[in-house]
């Protein structure tokens, strides 16, 4: 097969040329280095651009399958890519380490106050009234119970947390607690610190959580987002960080990405914000390339036993 | 028995009067409020104040009972004490938690580029070309083995990292991957990415890190120093971040404390510091009171069943 990556997958693409000779392996950095030929005759494409649009893809006369290197499929056209009977797998597992530690780091910058401390170096002080919080039985909620959650659950109980799950039918899930249907949110966000969303971009995320929702966090709450920015719309966000319902959020990602500079999220003083770079890790082309191998080895005619596979028709 | 408390307990003073009313609790805010009938009546006095000095122990002649609500005894006059045969306690183990957790801020602060990050939101930036490392396969070593290690390892371990320890004899520890003897240290340090310095300050520690000890980390460590400052002379330290022999410094203790606003330390784009704060926590009085009110229960004419007990003789 053809088999064409607009990531610049560096010594990963010797590899893949080295160890299956019998397809062809193109690397273009980046998508518009897309010939048209490129196009009409690549069979796989390796990307996360999402300029992978409907025009493209009715272009793409060969294309069998999207090795998507990225978890969230949302911007996709997956309905003429179902039409199509193309395969979508994706990264989803990727990530996992990466985004736990980085709820971590978030956790560290709000409880431990390294920016405060931060400020004290550069103003050459040596104040010490500030106090911490400590993460040690602290109670975290996570809106969510698949593999990010999973992996952060079991570095929250190393740090003594309390932890607690979300899922659709509120089904016990090892490693945490306990674990409330997405409907009884309220009861587990009242008792909880720090609520986190790893929750993706789907039709029954978008706008999910309400003023109710951050109502019953609370004051002295936490929020963490890095899932997906539509889980709440961002005039509720702004709002309920301006009115201090809840304390403080942490935030990598947003309604509408990019963010602008303009964007009233930048003018609040209890939001620590970074550009959706919680997934990113110096390790993550390697990992995504051996799922990628994974099912090349499987092979497209047994694609039933592929692993990541997307349910197009459920976008995830 | 006479108990004075030149720290604020707020409302634990009262907690002790009401379980101990076979003892007298007396609470000065601050060391300077003693009187000299305080200092010649009191029999056990509750302090982290330096200012128990020589003079104020020859004066104190019913002093039976330091309850030193602090680690490190370095700065009390222990031969002095143990001629007088004062019994002393430490605070020892109350510490952990919160050391802990703030040794894994620093590790986030730094390997998720939290400071360069924070920049970015106050210049409303949305680059994410950024790259994080992560704390999964790294190797840690920390140098001590004792309480408060232990369960940083068992944290580390859950972020997915190689742990090692330094003790004495190199005696294995539960919770640590390896363990070397402190002359061994080099073998140690040559396979970290991170070394953390837990120790206390004692005549084995004063000066112990030299330059050689810092070349064996290597360019791209990061060095943690949350134990004491004198664990290396200012000058070696200085210039191993000059000359970048290693790549970080973490530091919350520092060979002269408070640091001077003139200290060179201020002026390295390599390291970050806080002000000796990483012991602090809101639970700090609660924790060490805990223990005091075992050893109050159990009683001085039983100290030998004392938890906590320094050893005058060793200094720790």
């Amino acid at each position: 097969m053809k088999v064409i990556s607009t990531i610049n997958l560096k010594e990963l693409i010797d590899e893949l040329a080295n160890q299956y000779p019998e397809h062809q392996f193109i690397q273009r950095e980046g998508f518009d280095r897309l010939t048209d030929e490129d196009i009409q005759t690549m069979e796989v494409i390796i990307t996360y651009d999402s300029k992978l649009n409907k025009t493209i893809i009715n272009k793409a006369k060969n294309l069998k399958w999207i090795a998507w290197y990225a978890a969230g499929v949302n911007k996709l056209p997956l309905s003429l890519i179902n039409d199509k009977g193309i395969i979508l797998t994706n990264a989803r597992g990727v990530h996992k380490i990466q985004i736990s530690e980085y709820i971590f780091s978030y956790i560290m910058t709000d409880y431990k106050n390294v920016i405060s401390y931060y400020e004290l170096q550069q103003e050459k002080g040596y104040k010490t009234k500030i106090r911490q919080k400590e993460l040690f039985e602290q109670t975290i909620t996570f809106i969510g119970t698949g593999e990010i959650p999973q992996y952060a659950a079991h570095i929250a109980k190393a740090f003594g947390m309390k932890v607690i799950g979300l899922n659709t039918d509120g089904r016990g899930i090892t490693g945490f607690d306990e674990v409330y249907a997405i409907n009884d949110r309220e009861k587990a966000f009242a008792q909880s610190d720090i609520i986190v969303n790893v929750l993706p971009e789907t039709e029954k995320t978008i706008d999910l959580l309400t003023i109710e929702d951050f109502q019953a966090m609370g004051e002295d709450a936490l929020f963490i987002n890095v899932g997906r920015g539509t889980v709440t719309k961002e005039e509720v966000l702004i709002k309920v960080l301006q009115d201090k319902v809840i304390r403080k959020a942490c935030l990598d990602v947003y309604y509408n990405e990019p963010l602008e500079p303009t964007n009233s999220l930048y003018a609040l003083d209890n939001v620590i914000m970074t550009p959706h770079i919680t997934g990113n890790s110096v390790h993550y082309n390697r990992r995504a390339t051996e799922i990628f191998k994974k099912n090349l080895s499987v092979g497209i005619e047994n694609e039933a036993d592929f692993v990541n596979k997307v349910d197009v028709s459920k976008g995830y």
